[in-house]
């Protein structure tokens, strides 16, 4: 395994992988690695020659109060854990490398950035989809790989890429979980331990509507309803939110096309934020359009 | 020369050239073509091993009030010039094609859009930015042309480049003048034959303060005041400034650095634009970086 720090070395290092046909995978995160990232590692592994995993905590992302300066960073532990992962190659650039003091383009995304996360976090998915297209033009894969935790993300990138006719597949990995449903997140790390069990309210929450919407039920209030029940031991509900899993725009009651259950909540100072999808049996689907 | 209008064709005709390790060269145009064009296509000649022209009226660099509806179009008379002049493939694709329904992520430019052309034509240089990355993905050329008569898209386009870590190298490739001195555009079909002649102050109004400049001339008011002279005889002065060449802000005085003189005007109902570079003896320059 190569750990490279600059754009130049990284192209140099991956174009004779290029010119020899093979299939570049593409796993950006900004580091602080778990079973999440190595779940998208594995997935990557399985449908490319060659996987890049990309360690950058990129400022763009975060808003002025945000937890950029303290973001958990051990990058040692994140190389030894993707050499053992079977990845090629770590790119792990210096923030000037990557916005130099000349910078001032950005990709601007639309209407799937604003509920949910980007009516929270102003200019969030704005400097999510501006590094991910600098990233995806400084490796340029074939594939790329994000996890449906960050279930907005996934769908803003997506749209990104086909927007700007990048020729990359976006691949989305289903969330990995703690043993006992906590979904697995950097950010965890932040947690205490009577925190960490409070915690558990959010997707034990989800899993609770989940269930229910197994069992028939399709009124997208007695959804919320139920998953809310649970999570009256967060110290901050932000939102708790039914979704069109296509538009993000407000599910309509009755549920009759892919929907996502979308909570973020505050437990002691640390956000966390989790989804479940909710997807009809083939025969009561909606044949609209997008579905 | 072959003519493709779809993005997965264009794709597929260019797979076999990249994997043969062969330049490809990218004019983008917005159709109507001209000498002007015809030089970007020569230099691209000159510089790969493939040419691909872009005809697209692209309507999301046009203002609500702007002329996309009547904007010059004859594209079997583009075709066969490009076929004369040596293009390998016309990309002309339809508007639904590059802009389907879903699309909603736009490249938001910065400083270098705000003053001159981006001060009154809002939203241009976005819808520039945008298109001008989109095919750039599609065509994934090695390297690309633009022409200098408009100087501030070709800051635009490459601030662009570099920002989202484009692999392409931008071409500046210099105005291309009527004998008499008029700047080469599709828009100069618009002027009747009295509104052609006074177009001619225009360029003669650039070329007296470059004379001037030539001379010995460096004070900003002064080399403005020696083109305004000649500019009474166009029907709105829309702009008339001397910028600095590398940041398009305000040439300070005297002149010190590689400066732009540019002008916008309006003759008859035909906005026009043209500049010229003022470009300082070797000896003579400010060594301050990025000039």
């Amino acid at each position: 395994m190569e750990t490279i720090t600059t754009v130049a070395q990284l192209r140099h290092a991956l174009a004779q992988t290029r010119k020899a046909g093979k299939r570049v995978g593409f796993v950006p995160t900004m580091g602080y690695l778990h079973d999440g990232h190595l779940a998208l590692v594995e997935a990557s592994r399985a449908r490319s020659d060659l996987t890049v995993v990309s360690i950058f905590v990129n400022p763009t992302q975060f808003g002025a109060n945000e937890d950029l300066s303290n973001y958990p960073r051990d990058f040692l532990r994140d190389e030894a854990l993707c050499r053992y992962a079977g990845v090629a190659i770590v790119f792990a650039p210096e923030a000037q490398e990557v916005y130099p003091a000349t910078f001032e383009t950005f990709v601007e995304p639309g209407e799937l950035a604003k509920p949910l996360c980007g009516a929270f976090r102003l200019g969030h998915f704005r400097g999510v989809a501006t590094v991910v297209c600098k990233l995806f033009n400084i490796v340029q894969p074939d594939l790329a790989f994000f996890g449906l935790k960050d279930f907005q993300q996934c769908a803003v990138v997506r749209r990104m890429s086909v927007d700007l006719n990048l020729p990359i597949e976006i691949v989305a990995v289903p969330t990995v979980r703690e043993p006992d449903g906590l979904a697995m997140s950097s950010r965890n790390r932040y947690l205490s331990g009577e925190e960490r069990r409070r915690a558990l309210a959010i997707s034990h929450g989800l899993f609770d509507a989940a269930d229910k919407f197994r069992s028939g039920e399709r009124d997208v209030e007695n959804l919320i309803a139920i998953a809310k029940e649970q999570l009256n031991t967060v110290d901050r509900l932000q939102y708790l939110e039914l979704v069109d899993g296509h538009t993000l725009k407000p599910a309509e009651s009755p549920v009759r096309r892919t929907a996502a259950l979308c909570v973020a909540a505050y437990v002691g100072s640390t956000r966390l934020i989790d989804n479940v999808m909710l997807s009809l049996p083939a025969l009561e689907r909606d044949r609209s359009p997008g579905d």
